[in-house]
């Protein structure tokens, strides 16, 4: 059984991990970290990382960048692994990310959906066997809230393959008028609307056929999973360095 | 039996009319106008509308707009529906399409396609009672080959929807920046890729929801297909006046 | 302002309706009624119909069969409309719905979704004309916890298809071996995995072109949505009768 | 220049090579073989292998089963790689096939599609990683006409499927009725309607999350496309064995 202790538990995406956690029967949460303690879990919420008494393999954290500094100090005190689900650190937070993880494993990625980091992974593999037969879109959807556009993860996809191809592209956010498409056009589509929770699709189109990789995310529960599928990976870790997504699903 | 004549037999179109034919048991192509006679076909093709000398029912016609004179007055003298088919029309073509349609009924729709009209329908009626709670974007994908972005079919489509809707829209062909989707806009998203036929996609992004209508062509047999259900649906037609696709579908 | 009064406030569908009527400036939900009283709303809960002392314009039920009986009188005493949300009446349950729709206006559907019915109703208007030459398919999903194969609304989409047929139909529930689908064949099938929440694909696939009309349930929310519209709809009916989305929808 | 030799040009697969190749700069159709003769082309065409007296690089056969012997041999005393695109060949045919690919290169696929061996690879590789995580479905789509559900290419997929994860599974082919997914089921839907010409879906539906792998043919210019570019790849070939797609991709 692995033991996770689990900062930011209190949140939208705590409670998210613990009903996921459900699903993963080697894992169980043995306490919780957050500053505005809840009694509606069956395990105990410390209020500081400095109350905790208690046992655990690995932590994972979704609360927020001002906790890294506190959490790493943690974590190397323990010599415990830790996972990162937290955005927005700044250039010192990650030189900091990056000083620590010479003493302990620490799992770090952009993106904690498995299905993006494993479509990302794919397209690095087959993108320069297809680049020569075959034209490159991608069409992401997400609600009409979103303030930017294309999407941060179509903007990943699209870099992995501008990075796959052996020519230089050029990204087109949209095509109104008279031009032929040119062969070194990588077109990237923003469909905004409604709830959409978001969807991303990489066309492969060639000649008489077309292959496409898609990504739907439904709900939150797919960073939880992430986080947690990272728990069982990173608990019996002991070789010091950063890890992410794509050491896990080893492609 | 529908006894039909082809104009324009020998050419592309001509063949693929001749060979979905065969998937309407009511209809029997009698015989054919061509400047190229062929003799691949088991039925007798005039080089001139002057030479016909058989009995037909309605003439379909895929040729060019400079046979359209010549059709429109050999129609005339035989008192028999038109389908044309051909495309470009100069603005003198189509005021001479209506004085005679006073004569002979004339059938006459922007795309042959029943699949794009039967959508085209739907929109004006589903328009006014959808875009209050749902955002309306298109997508439409073609060949790499294509010059012209949006496709004609999907401004045809765009202009259906903005002429349903009770506010004033506007056009957003991509996005790329920092703002969010308004609620008057109406997306439409040109992919072009290998050899993509033609595909269109109408997404109503509600709340929890998301509808859409679709349409893929496979190949120009669609636009066969259109002219003979046209030939079924003129062959009796004697009211003398511009019919079109959504007459046809009656919806 | 259209005043709601909400019954099973407290349950996880009222939770719902009331986050969804936030985006209704037209519509306040006046107070709740729930066995169970919550204090998370800034609105007044009541325990039972009787000790309700405000005034409304319209109910919304989402609880149980059992509460019929009681919100069907107290509707009536206070003469205003209510819409019916729950699902699984009895026979008994239906003809007292009748009776009283002779006194005041009812609103009930199979399925709350606007899309649902959206596509329902576009069904009995298209499929007589497009069934001679297109080929009718269904492909629904859901999660895999789902017991019932295809689902209650596959059967429903299903069923209209088949009664808006001129020929008889049969249902066939997928494939394994040698023999050619027959014209009168409606496929449905039934995809299995995840935590998809519901999709509905009607597959209309011609000579050339493939329409499709799809529908994609992001979450229940689709469901407090169409309650709200219905009580936008119902807020000011007078004329006592059964109505149902389809009416709403006024295609 | 690659130098290709024709067999089989005068049929429709031959046809369509010959459209496909002026999309490939660095290869030229140098003489073609047919029982049928054909003077369509601007390239010499043979009757017979004996009478080809011209040189090439490489063979590419899409005609019958039956001219095996012969071209095997002719390839043989040419010490040139031969590209073999026909389908139906014996035990006896490929026993053959086999002991000659110890004297010349041979390029057989069971499928000359790259998008579907793409997928194929992409699936040996993915399916270890997912299976735990994710339920695994197929949907594919073809026209009326097709004897066999589901498709070879179905099956082809499926069994990769089957052969890369750890546990027993088995096909399902539709649902109907009550009881819930098991998780080692493996659905397989096919679709069957109008001209559809080929699509297979793979699904992956995690919890929260899915990924799909997509593949449409559009016509059969994707069987030549794959020919063409195994004659680029085996071109230059001397190392005697079979080669397949997958070689090719070298994914």
């Amino acid at each position: 059984m692995i033991k996770v202790l689990l900062n930011g538990c209190s949140g939208k995406m705590g409670e998210v991990v613990v009903n996921a956690s459900k699903n993963f029967p080697n894992i169980e949460i043995v306490a919780g970290i957050d500053k505005f303690p809840t009694e509606k879990y069956n395990f105990k919420v410390f209020k500081n990382t400095s109350d905790v008494d208690i046992y655990y393999d690995v932590l994972i954290d979704f609360s927020r960048p001002e906790a890294l500094v506190d959490l790493l100090n943690f974590s190397v005190k323990n010599n415990k692994p830790i996972i990162l689900c937290s955005t927005g650190y700044s250039d010192e937070d990650l030189k900091l990310i990056k000083e620590k993880s010479n003493i302990i494993p620490i799992f770090k990625s952009a993106n904690m959906s498995l299905g993006i980091n494993l479509i990302n992974s794919l397209l690095k593999k087959i993108v320069p066997n297809l680049y020569e037969n075959y034209d490159i879109e991608i069409i992401e959807k997400h609600h009409n809230q979103k303030v930017d556009s294309p999407s941060g993860t179509a903007i990943l996809l699209a870099d992995t393959i501008k990075n796959s191809l052996p020519i230089e592209s050029k990204y087109v956010f949209g095509r109104d008028g008279f031009s032929k498409r040119e062969k070194n056009e990588i077109g990237i589509h923003a469909v905004r609307g409604g709830s959409i929770v978001g969807e991303h699709d990489i066309i492969f189109a060639g000649s008489g056929e077309i292959i496409e990789l898609s990504h739907t995310a439904l709900s939150r529960e797919v960073f939880a999973v992430g986080a947690l599928k990272a728990a069982e990976y990173m608990a019996d870790m002991f070789y010091p360095r950063i890890y992410n997504m794509e050491d896990l699903l080893g492609i």
